[in-house]
């Protein structure tokens, strides 16, 4: 009901929304806990958004979330600069991290080949990766692109235009999700997965 | 992992968990959705919540939320003076508005009788709704609170400190949800709608 909160409310709930998976109930449920804060925290809960645009910017080399020039990835010099790991976006970095098993370096396409959607090759932040190859220093790309029809197309598209005599492409896995009950996998995913078997 | 993200977002993140129903994986993902907002957008989003606490403020006379010093619903002089709906918290009064049938004024009670709790008569603005009743304009009291013990409790005590030969006070009617399939109440629902039922 229009009117029923008072304009700051509303105007609060109106921008609640726009955030993924928040509809008028749940925003409306936010904005009445946010008029519950302590002053000072609300002041400091805007200020890092209000914040947001100056304080975050992308990575110059690798197109990560970054508060500098640099990101904290491509600034640690304990990284093995040899590998560069492609993701889509900069969200998949942290998912990838978190498994702690890499320590090369990330590219960030900025999207993927979606023909439905007229993104092509010239969307994504090519021209950066070719730069970062130049120097000769990396040897392996590791294409970490989603397991669906556009991150194939995505990964394919880029292993024919990086593949050469000095860089190995490589593609992550798919199969079945590790702790997963094979009675719940797709058919598509075991089909991947048993043609993809590894030998005991 | 610590330190995947710009401190920025970590922060952000930070802020983001303290509210209802937002854990470690959704804050990160409305956090790394904000930082694609546009610079004016997260600049007004965090301007508006970082101005709740001087924007907004409590009715003097009912307790709702309001932007002044009356709320919306006692600025209106539309409304009947003469009946007080007493609810729990300001965040039903949206609520029973959009039921769309109630003309009258609003009183919010910030809370409820809840001995496991601690809470008291004496937690409640029940001093201010005793002054409002002085004028002797009021001749009936629609207690709204939530059909559970505590919401009993509190109607029970209300009803005896308030009730008088000029003062009606009325219970909102318990019983089955409207479109809801008999099938689904419970037993205690059925006993209380089957004890009011009303001859047709």
């Amino acid at each position: 009901m229009p009117g029923a909160y008072p304009s700051v409310l509303e105007e609060l709930m109106l921008s609640l929304r726009r955030l993924p998976g928040i509809g008028a109930r749940t925003a409306e449920r936010l904005a009445l806990h946010l008029s519950g804060w302590k002053a000072e925290d609300l002041q400091r809960f805007g200020g890092l958004i209000a914040a947001l645009p100056e304080r975050l910017r992308l990575c110059t080399i690798c197109g990560n979330l970054a508060e500098s020039e640099r990101c904290a990835i491509c600034a640690d010099s304990h990284r093995q600069p040899d590998v560069i790991c492609v993701v889509e976006q900069a969200l998949q970095i942290p998912v990838i991290e978190r498994a702690g098993c890499f320590r090369g370096l990330y590219h960030v396409l900025g999207g993927r080949i979606e023909p439905l959607a007229h993104k092509g090759p010239d969307d994504l932040r090519l021209p950066e990766l070719r730069r970062r190859l130049e120097g000769g220093t990396v040897r392996e790309l590791i294409l970490a692109m989603s397991s669906d029809v556009e991150g194939e197309a995505t990964a394919a598209y880029l292993a024919q235009a990086f593949r050469s005599e000095t860089l190995v492409v490589s593609r992550i896995a798919a199969g079945i999700p590790v702790g997963a009950d094979l009675g719940y996998a797709d058919a598509a995913t075991l089909a991947v997965a048993l043609r993809a078997r590894v030998r005991i």
